[in-house]
């Protein structure tokens, strides 16, 4: 089992009390000092903004201030333990996006769990964020709440889904390579229709990006507690996100479980609950099988059990074991490169190219490694150019189509 | 005229672009540290707050983090100029506070001026937050969300109000010796009835205060752009605020304008537009008149013409003059102080104490130095005692009534 790190964990942060603080970047030394940053000469800096609020970007934290905000109803494993308990773990992400990204970022854990007040309150917060990163938010109010929110003038991302289907999608570009097979040839099963397995369904299939500009895998069946999802289930009916995956995924129309649904698939994709990939099962997939268990802490396999049976590739979201597939290999540089174009939002062409960078970060390829570690601090810098590139051509590609 | 730092302010904005930074408090150099500030160990220290959710002041940022709050529609002398306009100011009164009070603010400048919707707000990010700082908010507004405010478990006070109306105690106590005069003597007129004005009546009338540890004033006169509030003024009929002023302030019930109201005035305080007192209206007043002008950066009377006329005493906003009545005396102290005390509303009494404190601080008092200047650093240490034990012997009160 992993290593428990329990009681070093709440002894560390009680020694600390907050992982994170807000600094001055210009300490008062003088009244001089005192009339620049504070009244009467910040005035001046007032108005300038006043007349043009483009130079807020300028002139203040904007441009560098992330909001992570959660309503704490989906934190971790650990389900919906509302706003102050789910804050350690914001704070968490904030040094991380400080350490790999030099992005100021503030938690905000909000009070409520409705959807049409978070879209409120997010909109009313915004004018002193350069972005909006909303974290573990439960399905499907965090799919309502990103979309209500695309054109409030900055990037509104959900990492749950978004972060996870990059990091998973650059695994599979080299998992693939590894194993000496074509994307455009994999079978993939996704098991799990949440937040992260809906948004692992859409990227895989190109949904949204100029299909020249990207090569989808050529099949994906998606089960959830009940089975295949397909058209004929009467029980998705009422389910928008559910009833977009009928319709994207298993063109086959295939009906069973998750029993019927792996075999001869190439890929397996958790993002479920621990212990439901049988050994049977992975016998029953194409040759050199592709695992990726992602539930925390118990996978769908253990990795003793996925090589056992005959698994050629296999990722977990754990840090013990090789081929961690974890969000922050990828919410650093993406907000990075959004905030260094100053996007106005994360495209799906910016999550593509950032699957392709991160892609490309892990060296020499083989089993064990198909994607970079954690703390590899390349990463995030490759990620963001990238990321950065992507929004500026897009921009001015659509200059161009504007000029013409 | 005041020194004019505009362009350099401007400039030094421009190179800093933000003057706060969110910064680590625990770098992670392995995987082991980012196993105990985020996945897996944060699990056990969410799962704790979960449990007794009091522990969100032991084991994250909650217990140091103040907000600043403001809608941008009263800033500085500049009016409603809009949240992103109103950002430089909150960050450089996050600067002070950090640096003078070791507080982590952080600013929220909101998109919209809704008295209702400021409060939903207020309330659903509040999880996160030690207390609320209301800021350049303009009344009666301001009013309506800090009462409005009161029960939600941490302390929110409106600095404009109380933050400048406690300088101006603190500055009282200490002018009223050196012209040795006693504060229960003092017929004071106040020129303003906004947000300011309201709250120096309220603290001079030790409203809301026992009245065994307050020495009130004798009498005071309130100011608006019509002249003397009074019980006869039909004007203000339909402004609860100024309908309490003429309550419980012009006992004789006065009538007439600015002139009228400052004969034989012992102390005059302007919280209203500049050049609006005359020498004249000086020479009417009571002998060794005491004069806090302070409108910015135009005082109601400049200090020269004002000791011309025979004041005794002259205070101002400003930093190029003796006497700087300036809220940042007050404000870094009092959230010290409510914060170590865990203060869940900052009483009257707190105030008060903020204010006697403040006073104290001012060493060997003379007409020119009747405050500290606002760069003395003890100053915030001293109030910040005072107002933690004015909470905690409150604490102690009510648990002794309780028992009884």
């Amino acid at each position: 089992m992993e290593h428990n790190y329990d009681q070093e964990s709440v002894n560390l942060h009680r020694k600390l009390s907050g992982k994170i603080e807000i600094r001055s970047k210009y300490p008062v030394k003088n009244m001089h000092d005192l009339s620049l940053i504070y009244t009467p000469g910040v005035a001046q800096v007032c108005e300038e903004i006043h007349a043009d609020v483009n130079k807020v970007y300028d002139l203040t934290i904007k441009g560098n201030t992330l909001a992570i905000v959660t309503d704490g109803s989906a934190v971790l494993g650990l389900g919906n333990i509302g706003p102050e308990a789910a804050l350690p773990v914001m704070e968490g992400k904030a040094v991380i996006f400080k350490q790999y990204a030099d992005i100021d970022a503030f938690p905000l854990c909000l009070r409520t769990q409705k959807t049409s007040e978070i879209i409120h309150i997010i909109k009313n917060i915004s004018p002193v964020f350069g972005g909006i990163n909303l974290e573990d938010i439960a399905a499907p109010r965090c799919f309502e709440i990103e979309e209500a929110l695309q054109d409030i003038g900055i990037p509104v991302f959900h990492d749950d889904q978004h972060g996870t289907a990059i990091v998973v999608f650059a695994g599979l570009i080299n998992a693939a390579k590894v194993a000496g097979k074509e994307i455009s040839e994999l079978k993939v099963v996704i098991n799990g229709a949440g937040a992260a397995g809906t948004a692992i369904a859409k990227l895989l299939l190109c949904i949204g990006v100029d299909k020249e500009r990207c090569q989808s895998v050529r099949e994906i069946l998606v089960c959830d507690s009940k089975g295949i999802i397909s058209k004929q289930r009467q029980d998705i009916k009422q389910n928008a996100v559910k009833k977009q995956l009928a319709d994207i995924t298993n063109t086959r129309n295939m009906h069973g479980g998750l029993t019927d649904a792996v075999k001869e698939a190439d890929v397996f994709i958790g993002v479920s609950v621990g212990n439901v990939l049988t050994r049977e099962m992975v016998r029953s997939m194409n040759e050199r099988p592709i695992i990726f268990a992602l539930a925390n802490p118990v996978p769908e396999i253990t990795p003793e059990s996925a090589y056992d049976a005959g698994a050629f590739i296999v990722a977990t979201g754990r840090s013990d074991y090789p081929n961690q597939v974890n969000n922050a290999l990828i919410f650093p540089g993406i907000f990075r490169g959004a905030f260094d174009a100053r996007a106005k939002t994360i495209s799906k062409a910016m999550q593509l190219a950032a699957a392709f960078a991160l892609a490309e970060c892990s060296g020499e390829l083989k089993n064990e490694r198909i994607l970079p570690e954690v703390l590899e601090e390349h990463v995030a810098k490759h990620v963001a150019s990238a990321v950065r590139q992507a929004c500026l051509m897009n921009n001015e590609k659509q200059r161009e189509e504007h000029i013409v």
